[in-house]
Formats: C-alpha cells, sequence, structure tokens
C-alpha cells in the first residue's frame, strides 16, 4: 500500500483521498455534520453556493477569513460547535479547502475531508477503504504550503504507519518529521503563518478549536451516489 | 528581513529568490561556470533551447532524467565536471529547474541559482543583495515537492539564520525542520523519490555529485542586463 502527502493539491489520485484544511474548512466541515447537519455541499464558487439556497439550506464560507456577503454563517467550527444543523444542508465555499476537495474529487475513488479533530477515525476509514494508495492531500493557503496542514498530514501518515505497512513518498516524509519534530498542536496552529493571520483578525478560538485531535469520529465522505461537479456533496460517514 | 521558502514554485517575488534544483539542475549549473563557461541560457522550452544552435553554443537538457534528442549534453554534473566550457554558453532546457528559474525572473529582483554544491556561497550573495526579502524557491518533479529541494533550502536557511536577523514563513521553518532531523545529504539525497528514481537509471553519480555541501564558490546570477524573455540569461557571480 502507497501513501502519498501532497503538500499543496497536485491532482491525479487512483484510491482514497484525504483532503485536509485544517485551518479552517474540513474542522469546520466535521463540526456540521457533528452538530447534525443532513450533508456538506462543497461548491466551486461562491456564486454556485448562492445558487443553492432554498428550504433546509444554510450558505457558509469565507474569503480571506471573513464571512461571504449574503451568506449565513462564516467559516467558524467554534461558532458551528454552538448551533445545532438537525434537517439542514450546509452549502460550504471557502478559499482553499472546497478547492482541494474540488482537485480529489476529479480524479479519486473516495473522497474523505480530515482535520486535526477528526484525525484518528479518518486514517481508520482511508485504511478499511484503500486497496493500493492513500493520498493525504493538504489545501495550504492561497498556492502556499501551509504548517498546519502538514502538521496534521504528519499525524495521520503516523496513524496509518501504525495500522499497516505503506511506501511513503517524499511529501509524506516531510510530514512525519514535521509533526515528529514539533511541539503540542496548539502551540504549531498558532504559530503557523494563517494561525497568526486568523489571531490577527480575532479567530483565535477558532485556531484553538482546531487544534484539538482526534475528539471526533465523525468523517465526511463524498457521497458515492452522488454527481461529481460544481457541488460535491459529503455526508458523515 | 525576511526568508520564505515555497516548497513549490509560487510567483511574486520582490526581492532575491533562490531558485533550489538539486537533482540536478541547478547542481549541474554551477559546475557547468565551474567549468569555465561564460553564460547559462535557461530556455522555457526545449524549442527554444534548439534555435539557439550556433558558433560557442552547447546544448544541454533532459526530459524524464534522460537527454533530450539533437541535444549535444544530458543535465549530468559528473559528466560536466569532467569537461571545459571556456568561450561556450551553455543552453539548458530541464523538466522542472529551467522552469522555477523563469517563474522567479516574472517577478524577482535578483535570481540565483542555487544548490548543495555552492549553499554556503549562494546564502552569503543573497543576504549581501536582500533589501527585504529572501525566497528560496524549490523547483519539486513534476508539480510534487521534492524531499531533496527541502532540505536544501533548509540547509540554504541555516546559513541565513546564522548571518543575521529574519522572520520566517511556514516553508522556511518546515524546511529548517527537515535540515535539522535528517541524517548526512548522501542519505537523503539517495533516499528521496527522485533520487531513487535517478539511480535506477543509473545516475548515482549524479546524486552523490550532488550532495556535496558548499563546495564550490560559483554562483549563478541572472545577468541584470539580459531581458526576462524566453531566454534567461545567467553568468558566475
Amino acid at each position: 500500500m502507497r501513501l502519498r502527502a501532497d503538500l499543496l493539491p497536485h491532482g491525479a489520485y487512483s484510491d482514497v483521498v484525504l483532503v485536509v484544511d485544517v485551518l479552517r474548512a474540513t474542522t469546520t466541515a466535521v463540526t456540521y455534520l457533528e452538530r447534525g447537519a443532513e450533508a456538506l455541499l462543497l461548491t466551486a464558487t461562491p456564486e454556485v453556493a448562492l445558487a443553492q439556497r432554498g428550504e433546509g439550506i444554510v450558505l457558509a464560507g469565507e474569503r480571506g477569513g471573513w464571512p461571504i456577503p449574503g451568506f449565513d454563517l462564516g467559516n467558524s467550527p467554534a461558532e458551528a460547535a454552538t448551533q445545532t444543523f438537525a434537517g439542514q444542508s450546509v452549502v460550504m465555499n471557502t478559499t482553499n479547502g472546497t478547492a482541494a476537495a474540488h482537485i480529489a474529487a476529479a480524479s479519486g475513488k473516495h473522497v474523505l475531508l480530515a482535520a486535526l479533530t477528526n484525525a484518528h477515525a479518518a486514517a481508520r476509514r482511508a485504511r478499511a477503504l484503500a486497496t493500493e494508495e492513500i493520498a493525504i492531500v493538504c489545501a495550504g493557503t492561497d498556492g502556499r504550503v501551509g504548517l498546519e496542514d502538514v502538521y496534521a498530514a504528519g499525524v495521520l501518515a503516523e496513524y496509518l504507519l501504525a495500522m499497516g505497512d505503506f511506501t511513503t513518498d517524499d511529501g509524506a516524509r516531510i510530514a512525519l518529521t514535521v509533526r515528529r519534530s514539533s511541539g503540542n498542536p496548539a502551540e504549531v496552529l498558532a504559530g503557523s503563518g494563517h494561525g497568526v493571520y486568523l489571531g490577527g483578525i480575532g479567530l483565535e478560538e477558532d485556531v484553538r478549536y482546531a487544534a484539538q485531535v482526534s475528539v471526533s469520529t465523525v468523517v465526511p465522505v463524498l457521497d458515492p451516489a452522488g454527481e461529481v461537479g460544481d457541488v460535491l456533496r459529503f455526508v458523515a460517514g
């Protein structure tokens, strides 16, 4: 079995893909499903998100960390954790995470969303589904590698290596090195470039929330019955 | 002063850029200049390279590690080290390194080529030129992060931090972590994905050659008098 980590989204995935955007899209996605949402609809653009408006639909997303005008929610896991979404579908559009999910879905057989909060469950689910390769795809920030995503990729890789034999690529080895050489996750996330940015606009609570490791067993899974188009439908797996 | 490392080429460079493609383009580039070449002409495509043919011109390059048909040389630093290029200009076109140099030159004020072989000299030159930022740009392999380039970025970053104060971005911190957690450079390069590939096609001598640290004081510098077009002209700085 191959374990691959792309420190930025690349494409050409043959089997299972774990999409990681710790600050904050995949962390928030896990939280929406934990808080009762029936499905997550990840859209390619804000315009596609707005076109989903309707009964039982909540629009959520950000640009540059700020909520998108006309949307109901931003992209805050701490805020999502205080609400319930029973009977609702959450439409998500974010700067990096939803784009990474679309790149993953273009080729991957099974696409899961992973964060630190659901890391162990996501690794276990990936291992159960995979027949040849698990690819961890770090969303990054605006086309540049994010320390928080590489750290989370290392946490996922460490769980996976404990579950069986893998050959590892350069990206997986870099992620494991970062994971093993770093301090606690709260410090890593708060010190990352995007963590510092979010702290600066008053969102340090989200950074702290995202640093919790394996506190959730919810894994958002791309609905195999859904089409892969402008909208990706994820359900709790 | 800012120290930035892009683990893949990104663009939008404001000041000094160190382009790194350890296996093998920037290592080979240093060797050509050491062995007497007057200039290096890095072209955007093999076709542009072929169009440079003429008196005193040597064509060098590779695709997938193999020499390009119609070219005089491949991309082998070990081979280049046994020849002399006095009075000649070497036209280079390679899979990743020359493309990274073109991305760097599109915005950077000063563009230098760095390898392990000239790491200390390249760091010193970068520090002398920079007024606000030094960006280390890893070429990677076919759009994916390469361990050997990240390791070399860590070596460069370590030299730079010893020369003065810098703020570091996520990429620089990842590179420093990889550098500080890894074994000796020959092992790192031979164990990297591209190192294994090159070894498999009989080019392990190039991998060994490229693992020598700071054995050269030659730094290829983008000629400030040259135009930035399909051909970038580098001279020994």
